[in-house]
């Protein structure tokens, strides 16, 4: 881990952007696609198909679940497997030819007037969070199957200038490996065949759980996997903002600008496991002490990095200056062995999802973490062992698609509602997509969708029926005006 | 939860003795039941019945678990009927009378020549911890069931002055409901009719997990499983140390003053559940960072009890002395929901075990902790609910029974290498056993048997065989003394 004040990425340009959007005054924007009435009556905008069908879709999949009473859908799971069928099943709607690769992820394409010509993929992610929304990763496949539909019904699929190709990937939430993107980077050809071995919970590799589903997959057979970046002109995706900025701005649609490198960390804390009520205060080496300790360390690194990081040695000044307003940090699992309540843990574990929008920003942030981490650990007498799960760097979107697709919006927008005073904004993304994965084998484009109060990984997860239907129409006009 | 100067019990002069013992010189007293050369000759000690086969039978009944490559027997579980049946086969070997209660105890008893006279009660439990060792509370049982049965070889079991009770409890660890001695408190009559309704980790009563093992037990039949306590004359119970005193003292067997009274609790901590990469850590109420807090808080408190307690305000300076010494706190349990690495928390519950010597310094702590608890989760705006599962006073044993087994653990000393140069140790002990719920019913008495390096609630949990040997051979002669 070497940092150079030199190489630090400035992502200032993009936060003056994205604080200049959050100042813009909320009520002279606010509600301009909330007439219902209004819209309601243009039939013309293939409403049964993107709006209410496309709806009905992702309730139909939101009821498919591993779990009773809650939505959980990881890597390869049985509700999975069923969730790709269902998926399947609508891309042959939609006049697309199906298959399923070796990684699980479901595919459907249409070669159009020129199979031979570099093709546009669209894609989202099939698996879930616990207890989850439904609408993250589903939206993005359901509404780019309905734009799809709509152009075979109007006998306009066959004649697409450039094939086009919708993918649902098998995993980008990483719940089951703790290694996000082994769909997308499956594809992408970024994808080490090191992933095969991971294990689950219960001890199942990657390799067996997908042989569970009948799927056969060497490492020779990852790598063909990869898609031929000669073969591919560029990947879109539309996504839920799991933001607030949308609803502050009260606009359905904006442009992903780009999207937070990521790092997820496991720390594994060993101490001496024993009776609780036998061992003094003093003699315990207690690894869930240390754990608490050291997640203290870790919110207080994140809200004031500050504090923690120089300018000279960590990174240079405009880094520290990023991270103060987009470094996220989050505990989000936590498991103690043997886990009774009258016995002094033997070992704590947990996990760290660092976010930000600098990489040189980031990785500062994780030096110093560790460095902390390892001196509350000797200072404790328990083993830290800190294991780098995952890491994905920030992603500039294509200058291009998203011009490309901010028209779109703004044409879908406009057919909708009749007028639109401003253009659709652009954003920075918190959260990671399959997008980061396809960046590493082509131009990314991302259209980012309202939700309610921001809120996903959440059953409180909502988008409106209409913005459901505003993705969909603007997806479809990108096509209209750029493959067709 | 009312605390007044007064009502503070002293526990110094306990206190004082406990640390008198630890100053002793280890070196005079190292290693006097080493010899083994010396012992095995001594073959009219039933070496065969309360060495051998006991220790035979300790291995037998440490591999009859619920979980693969570790020792796990909790409340009722599969593994735990198939240790209760075991046992009910070592009791009718010794000539016992057997029985299965409502609560799943199971009973050994012979009358002797007055089955209307006070029966002596000897106990121990048949559940384990996760993880756990060999010894903790199998030892008891088989001791006892091993000094039964050279009665019965002898032809004296049938001419005993009152009957004789062996109860093997059915839970005293607590690891499924979080109430301990659901069987011992069940005989001693103290067990609520509300704690059939207590569920497990999968919603399962304990009124429903005794019937799937064919057991009805009704609120109205939990009553009756109460013992008259005029139909008993004490209860005696073996149990290994699972701290380091006797081991210091190179001493097998010591005898039990008192137990330390303890309480758990339940922290519930709810926030915001949201995306890791989407909330800004301003407008973040993460219940896993509430929850390290107050586990850190949770350790100084009880590392430090005097920095935080007022003599005034919580208690007298007696009781707050004791807790320097004698207070330990234990977080052992942890979990998060949905536990997705990322995913903020909605929610995390843990477990706080909390022991002492001093009853009213006990609740001072208690108080204290629970003050500051909620001004922290006020402060981080998250909601916290903290349940008192949990609590069992201080118990004093028996003089007269301490006595009784003090000269019994002598008198097998003397018996096994000749000479012993001091009498038995008396000690404190830290963690609870069945006795504390038995003492409600009757005078109690215990006999603590050494154990490596203190371990306890572990695999590494270890007493030597000649250990085991002292341990039977001390309750034999307690039983010809007292009972024949």
């Amino acid at each position: 881990m070497t940092i150079t004040k030199q190489s630090c990425l400035s992502s200032r340009r993009f936060l003056f952007d994205y604080l200049l959007l959050f100042l813009l005054s909320t009520a002279a924007l606010a509600s301009i696609f909330s007439d219902d009435a209004e819209i309601s009556g243009r039939n013309d905008l293939f409403r049964e198909i993107l709006r209410d069908e496309a709806v009905e879709r992702l309730h139909e999949l939101g009821k498919v679940s591993d779990a009773d009473g809650y939505l959980e859908r990881t890597f390869m799971s049985p509700a999975s497997v069923r969730a790709g069928n269902i998926i399947r099943g609508w891309m042959e709607d939609a006049g697309l030819r199906t298959w399923v690769d070796k990684m699980g992820n479901v595919h459907g394409r249409v070669e159009g007037m020129n199979a031979s010509a570099e093709a546009l993929l669209i894609g989202s992610h099939l698996d879930t969070v616990v207890d989850a929304g439904i609408f993250d990763g589903s939206l993005g496949i359901i509404t780019a199957l309905s734009a799809l539909k709509v152009l075979n019904i109007n006998g306009t699929l066959g004649k697409l200038r450039r094939p086009i190709e919708v993918i649902a990937f098998s995993d980008e939430e990483g719940v089951r490996f703790h290694s996000t993107f082994l769909g997308s980077a499956a594809v992408a050809g970024i994808l080490p065949s090191t992933a095969l071995q991971i294990s689950d919970k219960r001890g199942m590799t990657v390799q067996e759980v997908l042989k569970k589903t009948s799927i056969e997959i060497t490492e020779e057979n990852l790598l063909q996997l990869k898609y031929d970046p000669k073969s591919v002109w560029g990947y879109i995706e539309v996504h839920i903002e799991q933001g607030p900025a949308l609803e502050w701005l009260g606009l359905p649609l904006g442009i992903v600008k780009g999207i937070a490198g990521q790092t997820r960390l496991k720390v594994i804390v060993r101490g001496s496991q024993g009776h609780a009520g036998t061992v003094p205060m003093s003699m315990r080496h207690d690894p869930m002490a240390a754990a608490a300790e050291l997640m203290v360390l870790l919110e207080s690194l994140c809200k004031h990095p500050k504090k923690f990081l120089n300018y000279d040695v960590h990174c240079n000044d405009i880094s520290v200056e990023s991270l103060s307003t987009s470094l996220v940090c989050t505990v989000g699992e936590i498991s103690a062995w043997p886990n009774a309540s009258n016995v002094i843990p033997g070992q704590v574990t947990f996990t760290v999802d660092l976010r930000a929008m600098d990489d040189m920003g980031r990785e500062a942030v994780i030096y110093e973490l560790s460095y902390q981490i390892y001196q509350i650990c000797e200072k404790r007498s328990v083993s830290c062992i800190i294991e780098r799960k995952h890491d994905a760097n920030a992603v500039i979107c294509d200058s291009e698609l998203s011009s490309n697709l901010k028209s779109a919006a703004y044409s879908a927008s406009k057919k909708m509602i009749g007028e639109v005073r401003d253009e659709m904004p652009s954003l920075m993304s918190g959260a990671g997509h399959d997008a980061m994965a396809m960046y590493h084998l082509t131009k990314v484009g991302m259209l980012f969708v309202r939700c309610r109060g921001g809120i996903s990984h959440s059953p409180a997860e909502h988008v409106l029926d209409d913005d459901v239907w505003a993705a969909a129409l603007a997806i479809l006009d990108f096509l209209e005006t750029n493959v067709n």
